[in-house]
């Protein structure tokens, strides 16, 4: 005989840790599947603030053993027309309200099938109104997890709700204009650039070529999100602007420069950041949320 | 050969996240009974606030698997005479000090038994002054989840200490006046008015009885302390006063109002709320726990 | 059959919690081995405030079953030179980058191997520079959590990094000057002084050596780190200087004294500790981690 190996449900949510909303789910799925092995991935996400989730959720999602059951609720919409969807992919379940939570893994990952949930079987009796995650997405969690098949919830639908992701561009100057769209604790910018924004690059222009070819990078890119795996990125003549100051050179880790210093790297989730060298950047710069950055080549 | 189900210890303290107290409890419980499920309800308490402790343990304990062991610490009296007690209901077992963090429930759950904590076999030993949910509870609601009975942890005692719950009231005028008892992490003020208090009414007084005629209620009511099973509430003739605003009509849902606008609605834990769709109610109102609610029908 | 226990693995760390980088960690554990039981210890050490985590470390780590792994990381040095390691005592596992994490444990567990880790087989593949919680002290912890051997993961080294930690010492008056190491949620003032420093003393000396005469005090100190067992501790004499502050006497518990005023007592980890029953002293003697604790018999 083996014992199963329990099946992982995530939590993310904006419901914080003031109030008991985390702990009643956690029960209502304990109570369903007493063996569900529960992780919390964040419940400080802003209030109502879906971008900021769906940024969490992206960072986090792929670590997390085949079949993990993703629930998310960012849900300003509760108890409205929006639909609650579960979306199947290659490897995972995502539960969440159809609101672009899931704006940023789609970007990844192939929808395999996204349910619509009607079947209020799976819901616990007389759902209010009000709190969708103790009626309606823990107890569809917990069955998930005991198996019941994503088909069974309620009936397929096409499309998803996306938020609008900002990209980056190149100006006419041939910068990259980008923007921060996350703020971690210890106050690193996280930018939408990526690696990938840095080394795709126009042929006719010489942005990001002329590095290329001075440090030869090997192509493949990293499977885990890390900041190097083969890549060597010693990238000493980019300048990253932000506000009035400057930054030259991406580094490796923070690290690399001396305490209270300003740096840029490539981050663990794959994107540009900027950073202060034991200290918060965004104190430091005075900037927030979609505050502009751009990357040139001097 | 079945795998038994885990026993759920849940915790629910005043300990905060900052500091190693609550993980601490864990290591305890783990040591004692590797194979209990330890969720967590609430740790951020504010610290010594017995009634907010009260209240979200009365909001989350039903939606827990049977012979859940409740453990909550809100306990300003540690290391005083103060007694700590298992009370045991139909479903459940309870770990508290006997300080009023039952007052809410011991109105809906009828205790079996009471038994105050005096066999320090189930301690840790030498127990200090200052951390009886280390030396104390986390110990023996490890032995309560592995079998022991509350029978063996002490003798049976008669009485718990109660918090003055304040109820509402019907003035002269008819109105009924409550007050805020409770305000959750996205500034919903929620109130000791419950949809009993609107659904009961002097029969010889009109205020609730001419819209139950109006709009048939069913009599029951629903047994998840949701906020409709069947239960159509659509008390477009209600005023709420909170400070010197009215809300008129009490509805289902956040998003029946525009965003930014307020409203009020009987929320997920069954009692009446005032909130702002996608604000922060308490902010908008600037009104604090004990502020005056009143209702009446225009 | 028996199942196997799930062995415990414990996080502490500055990542606090409005990102997912703890439940990024807790996904890489779960997708190696589906069984350990991880347990929060806290993840709210002030950023890169490694002194702080040293401290909570130690207050924490005995509680946890044997076996148990304890992962903790505040590293304001990830992605240096600074190494991590894996510190083997009698009864535990300790995984840290090498930067004075342990230097409270130190005191009291004898290492019995240093492995600076190396292997990278026990790493994600690709790890990244900036995010080692994920990419080398989950995936390592879970390995040993499934009985990989230390001395698989790198080479034996000899020594470890110390952190200054300030020690008491008696002045020429024959007083006792300590000072704040740590001030917890509820805004308890711990002291670098012990229950031990009252009790040792110089016989040249009469500072406490007059009062253990006047009350005798059996010598044998708790095991588990309790403030009494059987130490009977009556310091009516003592007298705590705080800044222009005293407090005469040492008591048992907060509530010896009325609420609202000052206390001091030998706190749940064996420190002296200075309160104010049910208040908050840091507010109101306005002090700070470092500020001086003057001890002296009056």
């Amino acid at each position: 005989m083996t014992v199963r190996r329990p099946r992982v449900i995530t939590l993310l949510t904006d419901f914080g840790t003031q109030d008991a909303y985390v702990g009643v789910m956690k029960g209502v799925i304990a109570g369903i599947n007493p063996f569900a092995n529960i992780i919390d991935i964040c419940h400080n996400v802003p209030p109502q603030d879906i971008f900021n989730g769906a940024y969490l959720m992206y960072t986090a999602y792929k670590y997390f053993p085949k079949g993990t059951i993703h629930t998310a609720i960012v849900d300003p919409g509760v108890g409205s027309k929006r639909d609650i969807v579960c979306v199947e992919t290659k490897d995972y379940f995502f539960l969440v309200p159809d609101n672009g939570l899931l704006s940023f893994i789609v970007q990844e990952e192939k929808p395999k099938s996204i349910i619509r949930l009607t079947n209020s079987k799976y819901f616990l009796p007389l759902p209010s109104s009000t709190f969708h995650g103790r009626d309606v997405f823990a107890p569809v969690a917990a069955h998930l997890s005991l198996g019941v098949k994503p088909q069974q919830l309620g009936i397929m639908i096409n499309q998803l709700e996306q938020l609008y992701i900002p990209k980056p561009f190149r100006k006419k100057t041939g910068q990259v204009e980008g923007q921060i769209i996350y703020i971690d604790r210890f106050g690193n910018l996280i930018t939408n650039i990526t690696k990938e924004h840095l080394m795709q690059h126009d042929h006719s222009q010489s942005l990001f070529k002329t590095q290329m070819k001075e440090i030869p990078l090997p192509v493949s890119l990293p499977s885990q999100g890390g900041d190097e795996g083969g890549v060597k990125i010693n990238l000493k003549c980019l300048e990253t602007t932000i506000g009035k100051k400057k930054i030259i050179g991406l580094i490796k880790t923070y690290t690399d420069v001396n305490a209270g210093e300003p740096l840029a790297l490539i981050g663990s989730a794959g994107f540009l950041e900027v950073s202060i060298n034991q200290g918060n950047a965004q104190k430091y710069f005075k900037v927030d949320k979609g505050s502009k950055i751009i990357i040139e080549l001097v």
